[in-house]
């Protein structure tokens, strides 16, 4: 079965894209919320963390695990990989620089958080792949908050977005990686202001796509599927933006990932 | 010496009010950036955290501390009496519905965030003074993240205060309590939405006018003032964010305030 986690909730949206694919899929998420965000913590902190969270995915009956965070797939895969061997791992960043390094002509745009921005992860990633690649990057650190506002459409989200994206615009990118998996929220937004002409390429597709080529039947449909969400820190909003996101009921349960998110 | 600690980096707020009162001010600043933000987590957790806090300030030389954060002061302040018996404690509820329960002439407003307002916190301290007061609140959770990102005076932040602000300005409050640490970054913006006759109660002025009543011995110049700014997350941001703030050079320390922010 499918482990999906995240620091909070970002990750969902990686559920939401399964849903929509294979709505009778198995999968169980995790959301760290107590501990979210990741981003601001160093290293060694989000590799400490990203293990217990895959601890405890496994625990509870996961055998493939979906790092649907940018901050674990940035710094806590080798910590996974040692963690867990036996474990199948898919990280979000990997695939999405794939496929823009297939598609682009020649000029890629990537936005994320402050912190991935600054990493210079897809960057790098890019560049590795196809060295004359012209990456520009932009930070669009609103754009979570927005999302979790559900201002999906609302007219102060669109005029932010040209505060971000006018770099973007202006490098006339031809492929646009959305490097933060609370952005495909925002894809309306986004691709009206960089232009139809550019392909943009999300996380959760790019992800979903390996895990289909290298073992469909994780996504197969099941007669009677099992779909868990769990949370360190579970609340009321929390269930609201997982509805608002999902479209769908959700039934939160109270994950306890470690002795530091007991009282 | 006065301490004074938050979640993260609201609390700097309440530091930026000493200063203009008092720039030779001695104080230690806590910001417990690995774990914020408090708001979404439960209350046995956040007065947890609120001791741990408590007794490092304590631990490094502070005798009077400034709970300069609504989750704690909402939720911690006992396990905080009970833990320091010998500590002097402020925190920034009371002193604003203090000053509110005052001035106002019938109608206050409460903005804060979710946490706050869906707690009534503030709503149960001014009727219990003043049964007669009508008390209208509304919750503005962009405000935190606008702040943060230096948007004071953004013509997006002016658009997204409009939205929140309606139903304080339909209601004609006379006094509007800012119940969140981060929101006197935006008075400008709060003022000229809700209009100049709407007096503004801010938690940094209100608990400083309460210590400088009770103790002003902490507040006096000294020669040589110790001023530190400690985090239990530090990076660049963190001091970015504190210098936009305060106008001044800030050098973070990295503080661990418990085994738990450990690696």
């Amino acid at each position: 079965m499918l482990g999906i986690f995240d620091s909070g909730i970002g990750g969902l949206t990686v559920v939401r894209e399964l849903l929509q694919r294979h709505p009778d899929a198995s999968f169980i998420y995790l959301g760290d919320t107590a501990r979210a965000p990741y981003g601001n913590k160093s290293p060694e902190t989000i590799a400490r963390y990203a293990v217990e969270d895959a601890r405890w995915l496994v625990s509870h009956g996961a055998d493939t695990l979906v790092v649907a965070c940018n901050s674990m797939s940035a710094h806590a895969m080798q910590a996974l990989r040692d963690a867990l061997p036996g474990t199948r791992l898919f990280e979000v960043i990997t695939p999405a620089v794939a496929v823009a390094a297939k598609v682009s002509k020649g000029r890629v745009g990537v936005i994320g958080t402050r912190a991935t921005v600054s990493s210079h992860i897809y960057e790098d990633g890019l560049t590795r792949i196809r060295p004359e690649l012209r990456v520009v990057s932009a930070s669009c650190p609103l754009f979570v908050p927005l999302a979790e506002e559900g201002m999906h459409h609302a007219r102060e989200t669109k005029m932010i977005a040209r505060r971000y994206l006018t770099p973007i615009q202006r490098a006339q990118v031809d492929t646009l990686i959305l490097g933060c998996t609370h952005y495909p929220l925002l894809t309306d937004v986004i691709q009206q202001r960089v232009g139809r002409n550019t392909r943009i390429v999300d996380s959760p597709s790019a992800v979903l796509d390996v895990i289909a080529a290298e073992d469909a039947s994780q996504l197969a449909a099941q007669s009677r599927p099992v779909q868990r969400y769990c949370f360190t820190e579970e609340n009321a909003r929390t269930r609201e933006i997982a509805e608002n996101w999902l479209g769908c009921a959700v039934t939160c349960e109270r994950a306890d990932v470690s002795p530091l998110t007991k009282p």
